[in-house]
């Protein structure tokens, strides 16, 4: 059995591993989502990231804990489980990149989050407004543009034509890619819209996954969480100008 | 042969992977700095990136090329290069967990380089400097010393007691710690020296590699570049006053 420990309330980084999980069929135990009698809630994660479960110390979550092995980082949680569930390539030359792009969507992320963070993650939104408007704007002038030509290249340049990032089917990279496209769409609106006519390929790879009978089934129960102003990727209008703002 | 592709001019991301390979006694061509004659120079890497030597297609460097494998990414890209020459760890477990932790140093190292460009790596440092004073007070006063006590915190509880962060003898992943520990010295003078009062540990097994033979032999050639004003840790007094700046 997998146990994912992540943040209670918002999707975040811990969406990338349940969506491996759930689209790849695996039992696992959303912990800190259960009852504190079960072993669940934030004491059993907190415990961990205090050290008070011994070695290894995760620094931040998610992180997964199946049968002895500790795994943190997002897109390693997410290599880890699909290597069980068929998710991960077979070859050794697209298991090594198929990580890669992995680390790279989770550096994305990580750069979406930077916009509503630019300056601290111990400081609100509201005290860090004024240089979120500047990293918004070059997040959607630049870096937006840049990551999704990026990922329409990998397709279109996919050897086996297959409409995937990596090989010949699905994997934990396009379930990566096809999970930020969403959290953007939900932050950046307008930027996204704009952004995603260059990348039909990666539109496309989005609408297949969307359309998998395990994704929809998850995102209509409520082991799925909705996206929201205290995530990784948050909805404020003012840094997704309509004009685009140059 | 394993080929690097790095930036030619600075030691950058690049010098986590040419630290492995130096320390592990690896034979390897940093090929961005051969003779365009022989291959190398900046042609040699922008093929890759632009997708003219197919796929697949590193988003940024660093990235390496062994025997028709690619991995970008930093961390990948050590840990690929270690398991070669008995600087990863054998246990499943704590290869799973030396991976999370050289991604973990990826991000602090991003960190580090989000303190001179906060807004934008389009920009020059000069157009973001008020929020590069922010974002650099925050580093500063709450991220390097959450960061060394988590290190410390796994030397201390390494069941193995070996002074290494993760197994019974040195990887890469201390490498990463080790050479974190130096660009953050060379940056942030004051808020090092007084973070490392705090990690005992840590700056011991930092004093351990820096002996050894290999890493003195390297650090000594011209095979190692020197920080700059250019690199991902950067120098600028004023974000790292005398006084901790608070």
């Amino acid at each position: 059995m997998i146990d994912l420990y992540y943040w209670p309330d918002i999707p975040g980084r811990g969406e990338y591993v349940r969506l491996v999980l759930e689209a790849g069929g695996l039992k696992y135990r959303d912990v800190v989502r259960l009852p504190e009698a079960e072993g669940g809630g934030m004491p059993a994660m907190v415990a961990f990231l205090e050290g008070r479960k011994g070695y290894p110390i995760p620094f931040a979550p998610p992180f997964i804990v199946d049968d002895g092995i500790l795994v943190s980082q997002t897109a390693l949680c997410c290599a880890h489980v699909a290597a069980q569930c068929g998710l991960a390539p077979e070859a050794e030359a697209d298991r090594a990149f198929a990580l890669s792009v992995a680390v790279t969507t989770a550096d994305f992320a990580a750069e979406a989050h930077d916009t509503h963070h630019p300056i601290s993650v111990s400081l609100y939104y509201e005290d860090q407004k004024p240089e979120a408007m500047r990293r918004a704007e070059d997040f959607r002038n630049n870096r937006i543009p840049k990551f999704l030509a990026w990922y329409e290249n990998l397709i279109e340049n996919n050897p086996t034509d297959s409409g995937w990032l990596v090989g010949d089917r699905m994997t934990y990279a396009d379930l990566g890619l096809f999970h930020t496209c969403r959290g953007l769409a939900y932050a950046f609106p307008n930027a996204m819209g704009e952004a995603s006519q260059a990348a039909p390929k990666v539109q496309e790879l989005c609408r297949t996954i969307a359309k998998l009978p395990k994704v929809i089934a998850y995102q209509g129960s409520d082991r799925a969480l909705r996206f929201s102003t205290d995530g990784l990727f948050r909805r404020y209008p003012e840094l997704d100008p309509a004009s685009g703002g140059q």
